[in-house]
């Protein structure tokens, strides 16, 4: 059976979970992964779709942007329990609220750091990762430090996700966004297996606030490096389920999106794929 | 003699510096106040205009995109030196370099905290601002709590604005970004009235990155707000020399522009006024 490895932090997330939709792991062209009634079965990609399988609990609920209120951010805690998405995705300030409000579901508080350039210090970003898990978060996606990696300067680029990761001891989540739209193939090889090297949970794409988002291209070549062992997220631009499906079978097992509600088909959404 | 309380901080940096061209420090449609070899001048708009008066000194030379390599940040530092521009605005991570480029040089560092999206904890701003001193920032720009300026919280925009001061003690500068494209006009007065309070040095309209940038109402209203005693900056889509003389007019007393050649005549640059 293949993907087990790609999709263990999934199957830690839903082991005794009632789930009510059988959930599409992982998946290429021709077949897919799924979890159904807590066990898993392998099966071509055809019948997975014909059974409506969900994204759900591979999404991260995301509202970054600036100006956010009390009110937007409740309404997307109470559509992340209702969905059960993997998280909501909020700005470090907004994550004692939103802790307060997820408490007692299984809905993690990820926030960002470093967020979104990438040019904060090394030493602010891992205060704010300690502040933020402090304030109730599970996961924290960190963003490359883009000056360093285009000006060559890996030993800072290694210095940061080591710092970072101390800040950041497991069981929380650390992610690193790569800013790919930014960077060049070899850069983007080059931080992937760094992040390996330094035991980072996932590499991401973007930020959704710099000149692109994700492709699946970006998300097979970044899996290519990570190998099966740690998550890949795609973030940035995805909108619908058939973007979110491509992004999956080129190797994502997490998904940053703000169209979560139109993905997992229930709110009107372009081109719903079921 | 008007504007002389408006432009103390920038007459107190030019004190005993040997200008090659007049400075125009304020003005409006009829009226210009210029220092030229030391000496204060009110003349009327036309004449100062006929003198081709600079506005480097009121300049913050910046370059805040994500990515930016050491080269351009090196080459940011040597314009800045040339020209006499009032500091270079980077993010923190440049502040250290930055600092070394212009070691013995008066033009100053100033750096962003919070920023852009103005949604990190308070104690996360602070730990920032005071790491961005430490490594040679003389001066912090901090973008408002947009969701609790937006939600009326302003308890929180309070605490937030006494926390950095005392994070960032006098004679470091302390200005906060309203991002005034995301607030409505009695959020921004509100806003000016609690900088002023709090004893912060400046006001600033736009970080750059958001749906909009600086207008002359906007600084206007600014400027009735917090009266003659405290600056206020124009940022974000800045780039000709009548734009910014335009701020000038409508009270700015600084500019945050990454188009300061083509504002000083130094470079190719849309319909330069002179």
């Amino acid at each position: 059976m293949r993907w087990l490895d790609r999709t263990s932090e999934l199957r830690g997330r839903l082991d005794g979970v009632n789930l009510p939709r059988p959930v599409l792991l992982a998946g290429d062209g021709v077949a897919a992964l799924l979890l159904e009634q807590g066990a898993l079965r392998e099966c071509a990609l055809a019948e997975a779709m014909a059974m409506k399988p969900t994204l759900a609990p591979l999404l991260d609920h995301t509202l970054l942007k600036a100006g956010a209120t009390s009110g937007e951010i409740a309404g997307l805690c109470a559509e992340a329990r209702e969905h059960g998405f993997a998280s909501v995705c909020v700005n470090p300030a907004w994550v004692p609220f939103a802790a307060a409000q997820l408490a007692g579901s299984r809905v993690r508080v990820c926030t960002v750091v470093g967020f979104p350039l990438g040019a904060t210090s090394l030493a602010a970003k891992a205060f704010e990762a300690e502040q933020a898990l402090r304030d109730g978060a599970a996961e924290v996606d960190m963003v490359l430090d883009l000056g360093a990696a285009r000006d060559g300067d890996w030993a800072h680029v290694r210095a940061d996700f080591r710092g970072l990761r101390n800040a950041v001891p497991r069981p929380a989540v650390l992610k690193v966004i790569l800013e790919t739209c930014l960077l060049d193939d070899e850069q983007k090889r080059r931080a992937c297996a760094l992040a390996a090297e330094e035991g980072l949970d996932f590499v991401k794409t973007s930020t959704g606030f710099s000149t692109g988002g994700a492709t699946t291209a970006d998300v097979a070549l970044m899996r290519s490096v990570v190998g099966e062992g740690i998550g890949v997220k795609a973030s940035g631009g995805i909108r619908t389920f058939e973007q979110a499906l491509a992004m999956v079978q080129a190797g994502a097992t997490r998904l940053g999106v703000s169209a979560s509600l139109a993905i997992v088909g229930a709110a009107p959404g372009p081109a719903l794929g079921y």
